[in-house]
């Protein structure tokens, strides 16, 4: 094991929906020596442009410079709090939120920064959040349906919204010259290691999950033609490139990078890589049969597999999409911390706030310890967790939330809890997913930030009615991308023995309470109703709601 | 027309949810010379008793102190607004909430101001939507519906879980010992009166809606041992009593009620009355086709009709409800006002509090102009406006609101708006089932506290599609019991005599707009299949939840 000295480095960086976190972390060890956040200047941009002008409904852009500023200010400050000699930094990891798609020229500049498209939409980050392409991914599963294509049923039957191909026509539909213009079509994951290697690389993970890459190859052009006229040589001009599997080195770092972030330049980078995917490893979790959950803005739910399996409406099997060696199988719920940010910060009154910054908690932590309070049932409430669209297993991005059950009566806490269980509810109808087609789960891995609330995870044990095991880093994309750039610099043979030496996880610290599971399994069953009634074609409601929502706006 | 005296007067108050409102009322003319207010003390017991004591879900209670309050200060407030001499007063009139009742002694006494009786909730009054009798509710309705009961059709073949038998019932299973002290089981709006003439008398409007008296007979011994042995007797020992025509002289005013009101000795002292019932001729509306809606806490529809006609799921048909000689029909929606001051109390964040503030309006009043700022179909919402229960034509207290189509942009206007367009649906409900009854609905005529928002009168003219008119008093029940003051007092020869003195109406303000009515309509179709599935059996979720809740609540 380990690189060249004993106190080797690795610098591992995870950039989120509002934020990106650098951590330092030793080598040998995995010991997270110190961390650095900064938060987005922009932010997510869903409601308008920064120069005020407003956005459509379900979009969601960002601004990519805003990345770099990540590199320029969230590494050094990494290496200064860790107290970290720089030159002993071997190696550096990045890991992104996907599919978040940017349009370039041939030099990875992106077209937002071209002055004639400054104030374009099109122009800037389609962030994995943004659904206004669902009438693109409805055409792309329609056509995909009836040609019978053999990609399909990799993707459990249905492409997303998310994903490049429907954000990718979108933008040729809605904005021909913005397209015309663009020489790339990049993940976010692969133009942040482009910045700091001056190579462009895509991964093996995004370009098997999201851009429907299979056996090395992606839908032709019959069927991209089929589509869109316009549409046929989309792979060919916009989106094929060299791939590079997880853990390779995708380059070295350069002298403007160097600049940057204050690391020797020269130092391996690792492959771009996805937030979800990269912390299966920091959390030990190689085997199959163990799901682990990444629950923050939203959660992306990963599993290796021995064996290839159709799951209906998970996201995608992918060989070697999450280690080397293994199927990666990969489900998501769109709205999870978001969900619940929504909620606090449009339907919580006055009194909270207050009474949270009187006893120097967060309004999350008051409404939970309030929510704590309850017995399973006692709110009287069952709520949809579709804010933000269902992306597994119905992947409907028109699909919305609901909360049913509210008397005068109901208090915030209440549908506070009630959201919460509504997304625990989705995650076992995952679950539910994988053990029908085969894939059986016999473990809940729950990382990402909100595993700091207990009475969310002991939500999760008692729904699922799995135990439920916790990753020991607070961190752990960061320190997942971390164990990647040391496998890049040549400090381990593979990621299976990073993650032995470097990652490491809480097993089973919540199990499920008999008498509340009894409960939840009751609960569970209204839950399974609604889901099918307003996901299923039952009552269309959501969607033709949507469409009413589209007029008015457009009628303005 | 008119009494003695030119300048004659006469007082009407109206006790609602929350206070009690007294007008002073120019006989000759329906002027009002002044007005005063009282809230009371305990308000709504809800969560808990006085004592701290935790009340269980779905209990409404007060304390009747609070209402003899009202006549000890904000009758003679009123009479020093008006700057008017008390000895020119001939009269006073009262209307009440209902069904609101009160376990009594033989002369009056409620039974919680009995001190073995102070701590027990079954001793305080119960009010309207007090919902916890709903299993002895669908009781009554079981055994009335088996045995062919024929009273059972003028009530749209539903008994509510707020009226006179059902708290009966559940009085008498619940607390025994509370039922075997109590000689009356009274109507607050009878209570009232009681305070004022000394006499009981019984009002022809509550006991027909509220207590099932048709054609002078109330349900026989016989259906009410099937529902209970100990109930046998309940219309004989607990519930008959001398019954007063609406207009009547109930009795005059007692030397006591004289101290408290500071209004002379011996003057006419009207039969009780409702709020909502009181109101049509306060509104002139005494023909059949002109249905009055007081919008307020909760919505009451009433209006009368030439011919008796069985509507299903109304509130009750009774000869002479409204006004002597027409068939009185009502029907209700448990929660409107009600739902809106909910939403604001207990869904609104603070900067909504603060510019509301910043402004010098109410935050009803904010959030109303941000939601007029959008079309209909805008915010992609869809609500049911069940969070009290549905009063008509579904006559279940079990169930519970729905908001539906939330997204992570959905703000506080989207949702407020989306409950005043839920409260107007059901209106429609209303509307559309007396129609398909044969009781054509020709206007609307709205009264009540709600008629002050211009964007919920747009949206109930457009979702109902029809011409709207509002009352002109700001007072409308309180005026209307004025009115029955003058005609109890002799100064007109019948309520229709007085309603074409001294109530007015602003006829048509506000006229259906084609383009909104055309979503509306698009929408309405959601709300009635959503009403239906929820409603009508599709799905009986909101039981259950109710079910688990009480499970739950018990289990503590």
């Amino acid at each position: 094991m380990a690189g060249d000295r004993d106190d080797a480095l690795v610098v591992g960086v995870d950039f989120g929906t509002l934020s990106g976190r650098a951590v330092v972390v030793r080598v040998r060890d995995g010991a997270e020596l110190g961390t650095a956040v900064h938060e987005f200047r922009h932010g997510v941009l869903d409601r308008a442009m920064p120069d005020g002008t407003p956005l459509p409904p379900d979009w969601a852009l960002q601004v990519p410079r805003d990345y770099v500023d990540v590199l320029r200010t969230a590494v050094p400050e990494a290496i200064k709090d860790a107290g970290a000699d720089p030159a002993a930094v071997i190696g550096i990891g990045t890991d992104f939120t996907a599919c978040t798609m940017i349009p370039t020229t041939t030099d990875g500049t992106p077209l937002c920064e071209l002055p004639e498209f400054a104030n374009n939409p099109h122009a800037y980050v389609k962030l994995w959040k943004h659904h206004a392409a669902q009438p693109q991914a409805d055409r792309i599963n329609q056509v995909a349906a009836a040609r019978k294509e053999g990609w399909l049923p990799c993707y459990g039957g249905l492409i997303s919204s998310e994903w490049e191909f429907a954000k990718g026509l979108q933008l040729l539909e809605e904005a021909p010259d913005v397209y015309a213009a663009m020489d790339h079509w990049v993940e976010a994951a692969d133009w942040i290691v482009w910045q700091l290697t001056g190579t462009y690389v895509r991964n093996a993970c995004t370009a098997g999950y999201k851009g429907i890459r299979q056996d090395g190859a992606y839908p032709s052009q019959d069927y991209l033609r089929e589509l869109n006229p316009g549409f046929a040589t989309f792979v060919r001009d916009k989106l094929d490139h060299p791939i590079g599997d997880l853990g390779d080195r995708a380059g070295t770092l350069t002298k403007l990078a160097a600049y940057w972030t204050g690391l020797p330049e020269g130092i391996a980078v690792a492959v771009g890589n996805v937030d979800a995917h990269v912390t299966a490893p920091a959390a030990q979790a190689v085997e199959p049969g163990r799901l682990v959950a990444i629950m923050g803005t939203s959660t992306c739910h990963v599993m290796n597999g021995a064996e290839l399996r159709e799951v209906p409406g998970m996201c995608g099997v992918v060989d070697g999409g999450i280690v080397p060696g293994l199927w990666g199988y990969e489900a998501g719920q769109s709205g999870v911390g978001d969900i619940f940010a929504w909620f606090t910060a449009n339907q919580v009154p006055p009194e909270y706030h207050e009474a949270a910054a009187a006893a120097g908690i967060s309004l999350h932590e008051h409404l939970t310890s309030l929510a704590a309070r309850q017995k399973p049932g006692e709110h009287g409430l069952i709520a949809l967790d579709w804010h933000s669209g269902n992306r597994s297993v119905l992947v409907d991005h028109e699909l919305s939330g609901v909360v049913l059950g509210q008397t005068l009566a109901t208090r915030p806490e209440d549908i506070y809890r009630a959201l919460m269980e509504a997304t625990a509810f989705g995650t076992r109808v995952i679950v539910e997913a994988f053990a029908e087609a085969g894939v059986p789960v016999t473990e809940l891995v729950v990382a990402g930030g909100l595993v700091r609330n207990p009475l969310l995870m002991q939500i999760y044990a008692d729904v699922t009615n799995l135990p439920l095991s916790t990753i020991r880093s607070a961190q752990g994309p960061a320190l997942g991308s971390a164990m990647h750039a040391a496998v890049a610099a040549g400090a381990y043979d593979d990621i299976r023995a990073a993650a032995a030496a470097m990652g490491s996880v809480n097993s089973g610290v919540y199990r499920p309470i008999p008498e509340n599971a009894a409960v939840y399994e009751k609960l569970y069953m209204e839950y399974a109703d609604l889901h099918d009634h307003f996901g299923r074609g039952g009552n269309d409601v959501m969607h033709r709601l949507r469409a009413l929502r589209r007029a008015a706006v457009a009628g303005r």
